[in-house]
C-alpha cells in the first residue's frame, strides 16, 4: 500500500490505491476541511504534492499557476501506487496564522488573475543606448536621453531635479547604456530610477491591507508577480482608538492627527523594514506599492482630517486620489515609487471594498448577482451584477474582532476558534489556533460558542440562559448570567474565561446589524437571497469561520452552501492584483464610479430589518428552513 | 517766462515759450543725453512731467501706460505758457545706480508690452463658492471643489496633498467662499494655495536677473505688471571662481557644487527678504517667479554639474526645464509658486539671451535683419530675422566688468565712467559715477580711456605708449608703461590709479574677440553690419557707454548711430514680460527652438577675424571710415 505523509505535522499513514487524499488525510489525523462536500468549489482542501505522480486541474480556485507548482484539490486527487507526500498550506491546515497565507491567492478565480505575459506593474524597466553627445547637434543631455526613451515608451516622461543632477554622470557611465525605470500612467508619467548599465536587476513591489486593527504588507517580486513575503502588525493607531470613531474623535486636534498619520507610517516602515531584513533587499528596489484600506484610515495616512466622515452628511474630503509618491506619503521604500491607494465609494465604503471586489464575480461582466460581504467592525455590503452595484455599510461593533468582549482577543495563538457543548453535561471541547493553552476567544469562536449554546439548549433565541437548569458551567450574579469557557486551571492567564449574556446580547446585536443590511438591500432591489449567485465573505476571520456556526445563530442565510465563498482579506489579495497588473486599476477606477452607495442610517425600515433580527437565527424562522 | 524745475536736483531755469525741454536742460546745467540727435528715437531723453500742461506722444520707446503717467521726449516737447517740474529718471539723468532703474521698461518697444487687459501671470486668482455637501451625493470635498473650479477653468486642476490637507476646513469656514491660486500651463496645471473668503488680496511675482557677476531682482505687483522695487547684489559665487570657467572648475566636487548652488540661493534670497522687509509683504503673497541666466548659472542654481559644458562637445545637462516650483529650488517665495526658467539654446548662450531677445525685433515677424549683442564676460550674438536666427558666443574676458584690471572696479557709486585726456598736456577729466572721489575704473570707463587716450594721440593703434613723448602722466618701468589716472591725493583710496599697457592689451583682446565674433558671423551670413536694420546692445554698463568710444576703439562697427539701441539688463527685463504674460514663455519657447548655435571656436576663420580686430580701431581702416 502506498503510504502517504502530511508536512509539516510529518504525519503518515497507509491507504490503499483509490483512496482520496482527503480521506488519507482523516485516517492520519490531519484536518482538512472541505465546507462545499468535497465538490471541488470552495478550495478549502487546497493542498502541494510534493513527491508523488499527480497533477491538479486548474478550476475556479486553482490557477494555472498553482497546478505548475503542484497544488492540488485533497477531495478530488486519488492515491496511485506510488508514495506521497503532501504539504498541507496554513490556511488549508485551520492552523492559519493571523496572516493571511500565501496560499489565499489559489482561491481567486483564475480567469481574473493574469498569466505572467499579461503583467503590468505600474513601474517598467527600460534598457537604453542613449547616443554621444555630437558637437553642435543643439541637443542637451536631457534631449538626448528623452529621445532615446520615447523610442520604448511613446509618451512625455518627466524627469524630476533629482535625476537631472544625476543624469550627466549616468549616461556617461557605461557608454550611454543605462536602465530607466519609468511609471507610465494615463495621465502622468515621469521618471523613477536611472541606473548606468544594463544588468537586469531586480524589482519589488508591496501590497498592502491598512485595516483599522491590523495592517498587512506583502512583498512582491515583479514583474513575475511572486509573492515573496507577507507580514502583518496590529495598527499602531490602537492606542488611540480601538475604531474608527475613536480615531476621529482623537484626531481632532491637528497635532494628533499628525501623530495619526505617524502611527500608522510607524507601523508600514516596521513592516517594511522587516521584509528588507529578513529578505536582504534594498529598500530602493521596491518601485511601487498598493494601499487598500477603509476611507478613514486613507485619511490618517495622508493626513486629511477625517472630522466630516463622522458628521452628516458625512462627507470625506477625497475619495480618489491621484497616484502619490512614497516619498511624499512618508512611506520608506524608493522615494519617487508610484503609490496606488484603492478609490473609496464613500465614507463607510473604502478602498479596502474597492480592491476586494477584484476577487469576486462582481467585477465580471455577469449577469449574475452576487453578493460581497466584509465583516470587521464595520460591516460593508456590496450587491449588483453587470447592470447595478449598490454598496452600504453598517456598524457591527467590535465583538467578531474579539473587541468588546471580556475574554476577547484577536485571532492569534492561544485564541478559542471553536467551541462545542454538551447538551447534557454543558462541558465544553474547545478548540485553540495551534493547540495552545487557551487565552481567550476570538471573532469565530465567538460565532462558534453563540452557536453551541444556541443549538444545545443553553441558551435562548433571545441569547438568554435558562436559569431554572443548573449547572456548574453557568455563573449567576445578580440579573446576569455568565457561561464558563475555561476555568482559571485550564487557562493560559490563570483567569477564569468568562462569557456574559450582556455580551452575548453584543454579538446577536452585530450579527443582527450585518444580517439586516443584507436583507434590507435586497429587500430594496425587491430580490431575495435565493437569487444570489454567489455570497463573497471577505474579512480577517473568513479562514477560520464555520459556515454552519454562521447560519445557526443567523448570521448569514440560510441558502444554498455552494454559493458562500470565503475570499480572506480580499483588500490584501485585491492590493497584489492592483500592485501586477495596472489594468485592475482601472477596473477598480470604472467599479467604483458604477457604485451606488446607500446610507442605512436614514431608511426607516432599517430598524424594522434590525429589530426582526436580534433573535437566534431570527425572528421569521420561515427564513431558517434548516434550523427550523 | 515760465519757470522749469528739474527734480531730483532741484535745478530751475527760466525760458522763453516755445523752448524744448532738453535746451532748458541744458540751459539749466542738467545733462541729459540724446545720442540719436533729438529724434525721438532712443528714448534716452525720456522725462517725467509732474506738474505743467503737456502730453508726451506714444513711440517705439515711449509706451501707452508710460504716456500716461506723464513720461514724455524731453527732445520733442516745447515748454508752453505754464510752469513745469520735471523729473529725471536716474537713467536718462546718466547717474545711474548700478541696478537698472525702473525706467528702463520705458524703452521696450511699446507694441511689445501687453496692456493691462493682456496680463497673463503664470497663476491666476479665482474667487469660487463651492456647493455644501448633499447626503449621498457620493461627493468628496475635492470632487465639489473641482467641480466649481471646471466652472471657471477648463482644465484638471491637480490638488497636491499640502492642499488637501487643508481643503475640508478652508471649504466650511466662509460657506463654500474660497479664493483659489491656480497655475495653468499647457501640459501641467495645479492649485498653488487656496484662502477662505473673496477678499481681494495682494498678489507679487519676481523678476531675475541670475548673472555670472551679480543678481537683480525685481518685484512686480500682479496681474497690474507694476514694478515695486528692484535690487541687486553681487553674486555670491564670485568667491568661488570671477568667471563662468573659474565656477565649472570649482563646482567638480559634489560638495562644492552644493555649496555654489547654496552660494547662489542665498544671493537670491537676501534680495528677496530685502524687498519683504521694505515693502512689508508677505512672503507666501509672492505666487510666481521667472529667473533667466546663462547656461552655467542656470545648472549651478539647479545643482546640476556644469562639467560637461566646459568639455568638448560643450552639451549641457538641460536646455529646456519645465517649471519648477520654488520650495523645489530653494525659493523662498510661496512654496508652490511656479518659476519659469528661461530655456538656453546652447552652452554658451542661455537663459539671458532668450528672454533679452524678447525686447528687441528679432522677437518679432520683421524681415529686416537684426542684431543682438549683451556684453560681458562673455559677448553673446545673435543675428537673425522672420526667416533664419543665428546665434553665438565668445569670451571677451572681464574687463568690460571692470575685472582683470588692477584699478578696475564694478559701475557703482566713485567708478570713473568718463575720461578725457589732453592732447597735449596728457591730464585727464573724469566723471565719476554719483561725482564722488574716483575709487576706481567700470567698464564704460574703461572704454572711453581707451577712446580718449587713442584718439588723443597718446598710444597708438596697438594700444602702446609713444615712449618719446615724456609726459608726468606717463610712467615707463622696465619695458612697461603706465598711464597715471589720478594720483593717491586725487583718489577715494589714497592709492593712485594707475592703467598698464599689458592692462589695455587685455581691453583691445576682448574688444577684438567681440567685434570679430560679429564680423564673422555676418561674413558666413554673407552680408555686412550695413544690412543691420537695428544694432542692440544689452549688458550691465550699457546704460553708461558711449557710443562714440566703443566705435573709436573698434568694439562696435561705424554704422549709422541711429541704428543702435541700448536695451541695458535685457535678461532682467525680458523675465520682467515673461512674468507677466505667460504668452511670452511660448514666444520664448518657439525662438529659442528657432535659433541655431554657432560654435566659433571650431572656425578656422575666427583667429583671422580676431588678429584683424587686434588694434585700434582694426587693421582694415576703410571699416571705420569717420576715424580715419
Amino acid at each position: 500500500m502506498p503510504t502517504v505523509r502530511f508536512l509539516p505535522s510529518n504525519q503518515s499513514v497507509d491507504v490503499p490505491v483509490g483512496t482520496e487524499l482527503i480521506d488519507a488525510a482523516l485516517k492520519a489525523g490531519v484536518e482538512i476541511s472541505a465546507p462545499c462536500g468535497t465538490k471541488g468549489t470552495c478550495g478549502k482542501c487546497v493542498v502541494k504534492v510534493t513527491e508523488g505522480d499527480v497533477k491538479g486541474e486548474e478550476s475556479l480556485s486553482l490557477s494555472k499557476e498553482a497546478v505548475k507548482e503542484g497544488y492540488v484539490h485533497a477531495c478530488k486527487t486519488i492515491v496511485r501506487n506510488r508514495n506521497f507526500t503532501i504539504e498541507i498550506p496554513q490556511q488549508t491546515s485551520k492552523r492559519s496564522q493571523f496572516a493571511p497565507s500565501e496560499h489565499d491567492l489559489m482561491r481567486i478565480k483564475a480567469e481574473l488573475l493574469p498569466g505572467e505575459w499579461e503583467m503590468h506593474p505600474m513601474v517598467k524597466s527600460v534598457a537604453l543606448v542613449v547616443d554621444k553627445p555630437q558637437p553642435e547637434d543643439g541637443q542637451s543631455d536631457l534631449d538626448r536621453f528623452l529621445q532615446s526613451l520615447r523610442n520604448n515608451i511613446e509618451k512625455d516622461i518627466k524627469v524630476s531635479l533629482d535625476y537631472l543632477k544625476q543624469l550627466a554622470i549616468t549616461l556617461r557611465q557605461d557608454n550611454g547604456r543605462l536602465t530607466a525605470f519609468v511609471f507610465c500612467h494615463e495621465e502622468e508619467n515621469y521618471l523613477v530610477d536611472i541606473k548606468p548599465g544594463h544588468e537586469k536587476s531586480d524589482q519589488y513591489g508591496l501590497a498592502i491591507d491598512l485595516g483599522t486593527t491590523s495592517v498587512s504588507v506583502q512583498l512582491v517580486s515583479l514583474p513575475s508577480g511572486k509573492i515573496l513575503k507577507t507580514v502583518t502588525d496590529y495598527n499602531q493607531q490602537i492606542s488611540c482608538g480601538v475604531d474608527i470613531i475613536g480615531r476621529i474623535n482623537y484626531a481632532q486636534r491637528p497635532d494628533r492627527l499628525e501623530e495619526l498619520k505617524n502611527r500608522v507610517l510607524k507601523t508600514f516602515n516596521g513592516l517594511i523594514q522587516k521584509l528588507i531584513d529578513e529578505l536582504q533587499l534594498e529598500r530602493e528596489k521596491i518601485y511601487s506599492a498598493v494601499i487598500s484600506g477603509n476611507t478613514t484610515m486613507t485619511h490618517l495616512l495622508l493626513g486629511l482630517t477625517p472630522e466630516y466622515i463622522r458628521l452628516e452628511p458625512y462627507t470625506p474630503t477625497i475619495l480618489n486620489l491621484e497616484i502619490q509618491k512614497a516619498g511624499e506619503i512618508g512611506l520608506n521604500i524608493h522615494p519617487h515609487a508610484p503609490v496606488h491607494i484603492s478609490p473609496a465609494v464613500g465614507s463607510y465604503v473604502g478602498g479596502d471594498i474597492t480592491a476586494g471586489l477584484l476577487c469576486t464575480d462582481l467585477a465580471s461582466d455577469s449577469e449574475e448577482i452576487n453578493l460581497f460581504l466584509d465583516i470587521g467592525t464595520n460591516g460593508e455590503l456590496v450587491v449588483g451584477n453587470n447592470e447595478f452595484i449598490m454598496t452600504c455599510a453598517c456598524s457591527a461593533g467590535p465583538a467578531f474582532e474579539g473587541g468588546g468582549i471580556m475574554c476577547g482577543m484577536r485571532a492569534s495563538g492561544g485564541a478559542i476558534e471553536s467551541v462545542k457543548i454538551d447538551a447534557e453535561t454543558g462541558v465544553p471541547v474547545l478548540k485553540t489556533i495551534h493547540g495552545a493553552k487557551p487565552q481567550g476567544i476570538c471573532g469565530s469562536g465567538i460565532i462558534s460558542l453563540l452557536a453551541s449554546l444556541f443549538s444545545s439548549g443553553w441558551i435562548d433565541s433571545a441569547g438568554k440562559f435558562d436559569r431554572s437548569r443548573l449547572n456548574p458551567r453557568i455563573r449567576v450574579e445578580g440579573r446576569q448570567a455568565f457561561y464558563l469557557l475555561a476555568n482559571g486551571d485550564e487557562s493560559e492567564t490563570g483567569n477564569p474565561l468568562l462569557i456574559s449574556e450582556a455580551e452575548i446580547e453584543n454579538v446577536i446585536r452585530a450579527k443582527a446589524a450585518i444580517y439586516s443590511a443584507c436583507s434590507l438591500m435586497l429587500n430594496q432591489l425587491d430580490i431575495g437571497f435565493e437569487s444570489i449567485a454567489s455570497f463573497y465573505i471577505a474579512g480577517g476571520f473568513g479562514h477560520f469561520l464555520n459556515l454552519e456556526d454562521c447560519i445557526t445563530i443567523g448570521l448569514l442565510p440560510d441558502i444554498d452552501r455552494n454559493k458562500f465563498k470565503f475570499i480572506g482579506n480580499s483588500s490584501l489579495l485585491g492590493s497584489y492584483m492592483l500592485l501586477i497588473s495596472k489594468e485592475y486599476q482601472q477596473k477598480q477606477k470604472a467599479l467604483s464610479n458604477r457604485m451606488t452607495y446607500l446610507d442605512l442610517s436614514t431608511d426607516p425600515a432599517y430598524m424594522d430589518h434590525y429589530t426582526a433580527a436580534l433573535f437566534l437565527p431570527h425572528t421569521d424562522l420561515s427564513r431558517f428552513p434548516s434550523h427550523t
